[in-house]
């Protein structure tokens, strides 16, 4: 059994952490500056409080699991202090910026290891993949083995793992954006019950797909600017269009300004966000 | 039982002139310098042909039905010969647009109805819808009563029909262009079987959506061009991002060009579209 560092536990984090406990492991995580929700997190997930410097000096991996916009600072901390175990950054990343995480890293003596997940913080087996990649994949996924978290190995370049997450996420969150949009626009022009007529005969999910992403925007938006901007960064390295997560970055940014955040839906209301929600979250929008 | 003038029927053009005369209405069209296609669908649709004097001097409605860049123009023909009837542009353009149409045809002395089309070539009722707004909307929505064309009146302000059409476009076109980005992402990036390993448990839909997005994108993206910029400077002028759109048109734009044109599927094929488009038009993005 492994001891294994977790920086920074916000919601996935805390939950991948519990998924290396529930096998065995050890997970340390550093309280040292943050929320009481977090710490009540770290604590459900079974996680040990330490500071940063025994943090680094007890771990044989560091997993990094932080808002994109956090992840060079995440790395540039661990490399301080001459980290020599395995890094692995699981984060919503371009290549190019997981190169730069390597850069930092590996330059301090640590291994890196590149990752990105998919699906909501791991809860119940089956729902949720940790892509891996580089040469000490292989290490990494071990650690997993018998979780609720699938840990998959990415075949491809070094940095495959951070490339499907990026290609994975332009999808599903450049959607839920570009419908925030297209119902602002309608919302806009005075045509939105026209619109949602028409919904009603030939697109008849969208709907309830605009209350999701308005009250994911809400909610989480405000990690998600980062992450639409390294996709767009992205799509313009491979000589692809970046407008559109560009413009996503830009509704995550006004969504996240919104009000409208709210604790996610409770099983009372069945489940469903709060239709205010959407409302707020337009407003911002126009 | 009314004259219709019908310019300039293409696929669309055709089908919705064919649901008038199937109706009883008879539906002029001027053939002068177009395509041999074009000429055998109007035939095959029932529409006369006759010069555009003709066509102006007999019909008392005018729908234009056109791709979207050639809409001032075949409105400035129009007006040029004093047009004195209803003049209904049906095409995809945005609230500017609509009304620079609008000045331009009621300058000349004709009415303006604004007309947006949702859905495929009407050839069996309850596919597509006709939406129009404006004073004389309701003149031009008979005309189409029994037909396989559902006219509907978009309420709310002069020009909703078109921006029905352009929140309505804006999702489905604004999705297929960003799913050819997404899949190229992955190709240039090498993970493309690993992201397509990845669809396949979370996002089932999205490897055959691909593929009809490819074969349309071949097909139809020289027309989409100007309507993606119609959309995207419908989302500027309503204070919304507009690079969705923006980056739309660049795929359609490349995509057009990528010589992967196919005619439709056919039912020996079982009606799925040839995956050489999608590799032609994923070549031609990246």
């Amino acid at each position: 059994m492994a001891t294994i560092g977790l920086l920074h536990p916000g919601e996935m984090g805390a939950a991948v952490g519990g998924c290396l406990v529930s096998v065995g492991h050890t997970v340390l995580w550093d309280p040292d500056g943050r929320s009481r929700a977090t710490t009540g997190r770290a604590l459900g997930a079974g996680l040990d409080g330490a500071g940063l410097a025994a943090v680094i000096s007890r771990s044989s991996v560091i997993l990094s699991v932080c808002p994109p916009h956090a992840v060079l600072e995440v790395a540039r901390r661990v490399a301080e202090r001459r980290y020599g175990g395995i890094y692995v950054d699981a984060n919503a990343v371009s290549v190019a910026t997981a190169a730069q995480v390597a850069d930092i890293v590996t330059a301090s003596g640590a291994a890196y290891v590149d990752g990105g997940i998919i699906g909501l913080p791991p809860e119940n087996a089956g729902h949720t993949r940790l892509y891996l990649s580089g040469r000490q994949a292989g290490e990494v996924q071990a650690l997993f083995r018998r979780s609720a978290l699938e840990a998959r190995i990415a075949e491809g370049p070094p940095h495959a793992a951070s490339a499907v997450k990026m290609a994975y996420a332009a999808w599903t969150k450049g959607t839920s954006a570009l419908l925030l949009a297209c119902r602002a626009l309608a919302r806009a022009e005075g045509v939105e019950r026209t619109l949602l007529a028409e919904w009603a005969l030939s697109q008849k999910g969208l709907p309830a797909q605009c209350e999701g992403a308005a009250s994911a925007a809400a909610l989480k938006g405000w990690r998600w600017v980062a992450e639409m901007e390294e996709i767009a960064a992205s799509m313009a390295a491979a000589g692809l269009p970046h407008g559109f997560h560009e413009a996503a970055a830009d509704v995550y940014d006004r969504a996240s300004r919104s009000g409208g955040a709210q604790p996610a839906p409770s099983p009372r209301s069945g489940g469903r966000p709060d239709p205010g929600t959407l409302d707020a979250v337009l407003s911002a929008l126009m």
